[in-house]
């Protein structure tokens, strides 16, 4: 079935991604997911039936044990249905993140991609289209395990961490 | 080096993704290569060092066999540097001239994607931006050979073909 | 009461300002109004209550006598209402259409105030949304009368032409 | 000299209109006027002459009396030219600086508009670049004195006000 929709899923975790800016008390905050309405509405996506889920709205630093585990534990359910899943997260401690659930559960059956944003979704000049297509894209591909891709780089999990000062990831050699 | 620049060409042809708007007579029409200003300027590629050329600026469905050679000897001109090369291309005929490069040089020794868009860069929802991330990200990523990639799918050449109905690409079985 | 919500009318009649991208055929034509999807729904109006009317869809190079008498003839049934109505017409012949209404019906009594674009809607660099954000703000607040609104300059009718090799309006001394 | 431009000045204060998105820290701070880069350079404004100048960068929460006898004495020295002038400023002060330039000195003798914005200019559903457009065109054709303009209304100094829970202005009765 060579033009049949792959299923994906996108589980959200909030981050600089999504978060929003509220008019009344001038704040940028993670709320709710708006990566519907705000990327994948504009995207043509044909032969990806994409399905989202939010896990929950959190700036990644405040992120602890349980919120990894509640994450992992979501991978692992999903991963049942044998299709690539895509984790939007803060990129704070993303590679925390990424690491935990390699530590925890190598042996996963599908890609796993994390992604985020240095600049919310909501900004004219956000990364996070570009972040988010290209995850769709490479979870599309990509055999079983653990990767993030950021700023049109693919990155194995556990070799890829922030770097700060540039405001990108990088491969930890 | 994990983290160096790694370079990539993108060849451009012409087609619907580079047309522009004339205001004086309305019309439509490739002139000039705008692929830098539309979309490059507005990516974040840390991690890749982008060469554009125009090979042309051509409605593909106007292209003949001498376009052809053409396109298919700049790919072979700048496979000589060991690089990622990107094509945009009309995509009336970019199936064309994607088999022609394959039927007549099936030797190649760097991934070769082919996109295009349905809708001019210029336009706000043009799927040009998704098409040349996607692009970008998979050349970089692929092992030696043709490819076409298109609204978040991969194809291996000569496997595309354009559905003209649904205003998208597909496989061929 | 001076914050309720005044009612305007805006007549589309096509122009460039209303040209749709047909990604079949790779033209550009008027076959429908935009202005409500691509332009009044990203504004806030809290005071305005508008009412947009398709009169027709046409390029103003083929707008005859009969569309004309229709064009004024719709203004003088919505001009009954008592509120400010915005026309939106093609460049090339809106000078014509705005001193027919001028001359053959100048006791008007509402503002009626003329614009369109150089630059198609659906283009990210159009100057459709500057127009049109005018020439509702100016038919808040003109007296009763024929106007026309362009980048940023307010014409009194009927002492403006189009200026096609500037690509903007001006005045007639 | 019915097409000749016209010089305006735009004197900005800061404000949320201005509020810059700092990745590193992921606040909105405003650091320095971003209205020409960000509006200005998309208007069309072939009989407008702009003079952009930065008065001050801060939240107009924070703003005191000495702000406010700086930006009434900038107003001051630029109304010699005998050119319109629009200010940007914070929303939530701005009642309070166009009313004590209005006290302060009531003898203006060119039109001062005020305006500002709910969400700062680098999202991409702000109402900046609408306000800024109005303000702009409305200074250019009103009378000699203080006005606010916002969300396509025209306000009269001092009978304006926010109206903190529609994230509006009003008229005071």
């Amino acid at each position: 079935m060579p033009n049949d929709k792959m299923p994906l899923w996108i589980l959200t975790t909030g981050g600089t991604i999504e978060k929003i800016y509220d008019e009344f008390d001038g704040s940028l905050q993670n709320r709710d997911t708006i990566v519907k309405n705000k990327i994948l509405q504009k995207l043509r996506l044909p032969y990806t039936e994409i399905h989202v889920k939010s896990l929950m709205s959190k700036d990644s630093l405040v992120m602890n044990e349980k919120d990894r585990e509640f994450i992992l534990n979501s991978i692992k359910y999903h991963e049942q249905d044998g299709y690539p899943i895509v984790v939007l997260h803060g990129t704070d401690t993303l590679e925390i993140t990424a690491q935990f659930c390699y530590e925890n559960y190598k042996e996963i059956r599908v890609p796993v991609v994390f992604t985020g944003a240095m600049k919310p979704l909501g900004f004219d000049d956000s990364d996070a289209p570009q972040n988010v297509i290209e995850a769709i894209f490479a979870a599309r591909i990509l055999t079983p395990g653990y990767y993030a891709t950021f700023h049109g780089k693919l990155f194995k999990v556990p070799n890829v961490k922030k770097n700060k000062s540039k405001g990108t990831f990088e491969e930890i050699a």
